[in-house]
């Protein structure tokens, strides 16, 4: 059945295309565990928190030394937030996972970005969550992040250098009595709700971009607006995924035994579920509104059509019989013949011609009246 | 696959929304359990009524202290409800919540409005059903009202200062064997079933405005029909949102094995769900005869700019051969060669060529009665 | 996003339907179990039909006292129905349901008609199957049947005079092994049996509907047309909503551990269910056809608007140039000089002229053939 | 909601089809296992093959008494295949069927033809699958086939003469391992993987028209393809069903624990419900390939549409001001006043009145050529 | 419902292609194992690879015999790859297949191509993957490739001769701690990642084919860009198909509990799950925006047709009043009545006459221009 193909240029232009492609996969057939380059990934910058029941203060990291001796000092009960922004110091990144214990694959993970948002739970070792982190929109655009988390280490690896912690940081400075007693879990919890609720007001700039566009098509149907809606669908079905995704790793989550995840954290984490479902809720209704805007520009510009055509329609209609009629009696027939085009000897001859035209002319009208074709702001 | 992009002036139309847009989401980032005032809450009005075996008393309360005072003289078997009106007061909301021993994330969500609609268990000790509540429609009219029920007691928490829980108010005064017996519950049930039946007229509304449309579109598409179907579409879409979310909170109250809700209760529920089922289904099936409305319009467009190009097709195709002849005869040919338009010389010659046209119109008319393009009434 | 509303002039249409409207639901915010009467309900006869192995015979009922007494006499094995057609009188079918021990729900459901339908088992006292039966189609007609039965009595409540249970009552005028052995349930199984049944003829006729507005689509997509598809459309997405929710109570009565259901029954209740799922795929065949026939009346419409197009392009892209050669030589220029118009003193000018208009005109038939556009049938 | 209902002509159509229609189902309300006769059912032929380790032997039955002879005297270990062809003699088949065991409801199901292919496992003692034989197509022609086999007995009923079965036949003759050790199983199997196996030629036939439906539509949108479309999707449609059904029908069979499907037979039954699934993929993406074809035909009449339209365009706006130059010209001012048209007097008039013309012409062509309209093979 | 059949040229177009058509399936009716040879197979090349922990060293086998040696003097813990490439030997095939112990399905299933992706636990002896592996595209070219692997060997099956496995080969002869502890099974999981991993570039190629697509279809909708599209569609669908089913056949890998999948290589499995999540994630969007490709050109083509519709109607209806004036006054009437076309002996008649007719048409392009018809770049 796969006789018909693609015509040859459209093949000549991938080609084309192709050629000109910086080839990004390379890691096709390699060992499980391979990290590759992001070409243009930004500079690493490394933050250390060590909390207690006090407050916390941040460390500057400039090597993997002062993460291991800060690791090794840390005291009991205390938790240690690596703060890592920048993917570009692949080597730095590796010792630091390794440090904390991480698999391979999970160190892959967090630095190959483009990965499906995710969790997973390495029984009471660490849990890992791979999400996209909102950095604006419309039109959209997001980061990776990946939050590990074990009893009493967090470690976040974004993709650049997103402001979207900053609540966060500032209330680890302050304190707070349950970062004291569930300690690194709830610094992960906390988190993964920033960048959750990160989502809420891109999502209601998508809501205000829908009622935009619902609002042009219905004043104007532009050819350039379908072009809009196309793009608006296309980032809506790529939040969704994003959003999707990250319901299905908070339930995760939620469902499995392992000590990190305390039934005192449970209560927030099933908050936060339900902000992820009311993500994808809202995600699902700007789509079904979108797909509504494709019918409403289809029927827009149906509609243009149908008034140009009515134009034309009633233009042409009155004013066909009456040349005709101009046409008739600019005949040439011999008039000497009694019988030849008689009415061009009449003395009231042009105004019966003039009658005819205009009686031609009102019955036309009356006709398109009735049919509805014109009047009453149609 | 995200190069093409919104066009320059949709961009900047959007811009200038969002500068323009109150920073409604400040939550971006806070605290889990922080609540951020509605702009244009309704004051907030409470007022308690005492239920006991023989009927209940409303006390109008101006303070937290006269309910902390009710709660406490409380009798045994008799029943609390504190009814609250309005979201304007949050400290004394949260105060009441407070004194009931609610959870900070439960007292957020009364308050909060743009809840998805939910129950959760708090195991016997409470339960927080979140429902949206219809006000009117269409156009849909809704505002968020919170029930929690316990033990011997029921707090309700309704955005504004509907009358959908008046006929429960009355039968309360009233007292009723199943509330004597059963208690807080049955009365939370009752309130429930309320919000539940108060959709039915409402989309019986819809299910007229449906008919309404479908008549208004068969006949005659006028253009902005098509907008009003997109509107009908749009709520019906935010109709089922709520009403589907409602009927999984009846169920996961159906399913939970929490003693504040006895097997004698679970009868009425499934009747409640039974009816939120049916109310889905309603909805499932305005929803669909309306995106027939949509194929019903196109379809209608198209056979009216089918006749318009009817009407023009008939006149134009009839007259235009009858004005190349009065244009063939009309010709300056020099007569004095026998060839050159001997016809102009004939006798008779107006009227061949009056029967030339003559013929060419019945011709085509002929032709477009074989087509089926004009006459029985098409 | 809930900005663009209705327009004025639906709006006030709806505003004069609602108040033309009947309070069809009084029953928002009433106590649970509250019966509204339905205007214009059917005037209630009861039939009662005391069944033993021989065969059984029927009594007409005129109050609630006889049916006491027929309950009070009834014989060990033997078999109650009260067979009640028309709602009318509510007290009288209340009374009924409470001799027979039903609980206020049941009788309120089986009373108020528009329920959906559904099978409720009340441990081993009685189960209740509400079925939509069916009345005719198309167009489709249909009324609320209520089947309760126990282990010794069956009670039906049917909102009009159907004839759907004389095949029944025959069977059971006469007698049959399985009513003597299984009972009520088997006699509940009959009714269920019948009901489903029904549907089959009904299900054949929208087959030939169906097939009936392919043909007439075929052979000319007269606009009234689609009016009829849509009507079929809704009309099968009402029975789907039957038929589909009727198969759902089946399951539930297959699934349960009720010992009204014996074992016996289920094989007979398997068959049952059987035939429901077939019906439900023959409502998805024909909605499935049902929407190819909208493509298909589309499709049909574009085709007469291009056959109307290729008329009008053809007659008037033939006529136009031959006008113009007709114009060219009806212009007035002075021929004294031997520039202006020389053609008009040739001697065969004329025919000069008609010659350049044939050209033309085969020129412009040659290109719409290579085109396509006229010949071969199309 | 249901105002709106079919218009008149409709009606009355579908009456007189009513009128004239045979009553097929004249079952409504019967018993249960009642058996009508289908109209025009083939005549019924019954062959009889003994099998044992060595072979089989074909006996050719003229009455029940000789099927009966054969059970009496079967071997131990030995198989008896009651080959069912036509399902006219009613009592016959019965008979058969009451012979082996069979519930009257089963006997219904394998005569009564137009049944929904399912799989019934009656505990240890038989098992019965009714499928839907694909006998031809694109069109497609299909009949049903039941086949019931027990521990040491195979029935199969035909709705008519074909000869799917002839391979297995003919292996039977041959005798082979499995079919000697597991016996009667086996051989239901081996006719169950002939049926599904005889959709494979059948769907590859339809991937056939798919694809040559589609270089039709390619080459020219055709009135009729639309018509041709409708029916394919209608027959996948049917086919969809059957095949849906038919791997439902195995997996019942699998997941069932009966001793009259061994392990062994599993490992060959998971491979047919391989193949069953393979074809249900097959079908969906017939489906789906077809369901594009609406589209590429609905987008070539609109393209053709605007060629017809492009064309009458170009004629028309390049002709339509010529003509106007030429009327113009042809007016008949007296020329004594210098100040009407006094170019009719120039000596180069005519000429200047070309050049007119010829301007008018060349300005609309480079306006078309700039707009796309003409030129590079559009 | 089946009345309606296909048109009778489209079943003659079938009939002469059933005709030349080769018989691929003679398998109908074939015994459950049957290998039918397939019309155009690569020959077969077999290489087997010794794995010990120090690395691998290959043998080109040419007969059966080596195989067996090779296996014969397998030492403990070292491990086997018997890597098949081209299909044309059957019996070759078939002998390597009875070596290693396994069913003749399963020798079917790796040497019929055309099997749909899966996976088969065969106990703790073997475990058979059956995958698509891609070769190109687009437009998409693939080929089937059997993985066998058991405690201590691995089988590969490829339809032809390619380099997918190259890089696993590389990593072989290099030897890693994983295939030398986990053995077997890590090779096996290593071809399977190859295959799953060779999908992406592919797939990033189908992102750039809907891009340029899209640009396309906005910059121009010619009419050949709906067929790009048809097929783009269906290669997406025949992908998805496999993407979907190789995930089927990963998660029957995770869920089965066989020695063979150690808890140590789920991580990697696990791993290769979600790779082939993300695969079935970008098919989708793939899909998703190439079926908004058609709404787009569907709109692109209404857009142009409008376009074409506003030229003709411009230039007709400013040209059709201004011919009427011409021909007016083109007229014969007798001038010598006072009454007959008096405008003919005005002095200024010409001017007048010219007024007329720029005043008609400036009252047209404003009334355009107050539509919207022209101007402002639309």
């Amino acid at each position: 059945m796969t006789k018909n193909t693609y015509r040859l240029d459209t093949i000549l232009r991938l080609r084309k295309i192709a050629k000109n492609r910086k080839h990004a996969r390379q890691k096709v057939g390699a060992a499980p565990g391979t990290i590759y380059e992001t070409p243009g990934a930004s500079e690493t910058n490394i933050r250390c928190w060590s909390y207690h029941s006090g407050g916390a203060e941040p460390t500057d990291i400039t090597g993997i030394k002062q993460v291991e001796d800060l690791k090794r000092n840390q005291a009991d009960g205390s938790l240690l937030w690596v703060d890592v922004q920048g993917l570009a110091s692949i080597e730095l990144i590796q010792s630091v996972g390794q440090l904390f214990g991480l698999h391979s694959l999970v160190i892959e993970d967090v630095i190959n970005v483009g990965q499906k948002p995710k969790a997973e739970v390495h029984d009471d070792d660490y849990i890992v969550v791979i999400m996209r982190e909102p950095c604006g929109g419309p039109p959209f655009d997001s980061e990776q992040v990946g939050i590990v988390f074990g009893p009493n280490f967090v470690l976040t690896f974004q993709e650049r250098h997103a402001d979207i912690f900053d609540p966060v940081r500032k209330r680890l400075v302050e304190g707070s009595r349950n970062m004291t007693e569930i300690g690194a879990p709830y610094l992960g919890y906390c988190l993964i709700d920033a960048v959750i609720d990160g989502y809420f007001p891109i999502l209601e700039g998508y809501g205000e971009l829908t009622e935009t566009l619902e609002q042009l098509v219905l004043e104007k149907a532009e050819p350039g607006l379908i072009a809009d809606i196309h793009v608006l669908k296309r980032e809506l079905l790529e939040m969704r995924r994003a959003v999707w995704a990250q319901r299905e790793a908070l339930n995760v989550l939620l469902r499995d035994e392992t000590t990190l995840v305390p039934e005192a954290l449970k209560v927030y984490l099933r908050d936060c579920a339900d902000h992820s479902f009311q993500l994808l809720d809202m995600v699902e209704v700007c789509r079904e509104v979108s797909q509504g805007l494709v019918e409403l520009y289809m029927s827009s510009i149906s509609n243009r059509m149908s008034d140009i055509m009515k134009v034309l329609t009633v233009i042409s209609t009155i004013f066909i019989p009456m040349s005709f009629f101009a046409g008739l009696y600019g005949m040439n027939f011999d008039t000497s013949s009694p019988y030849n085009l008689p009415e061009l000897k009449w003395k009231f001859g042009y105004f019966y011609c003039l009658g005819l035209m205009a009686t031609s002319a009102v019955l036309m009208l009356f006709y398109f009246k009735r049919k509805g074709l014109i009047g009453q702001g149609s």
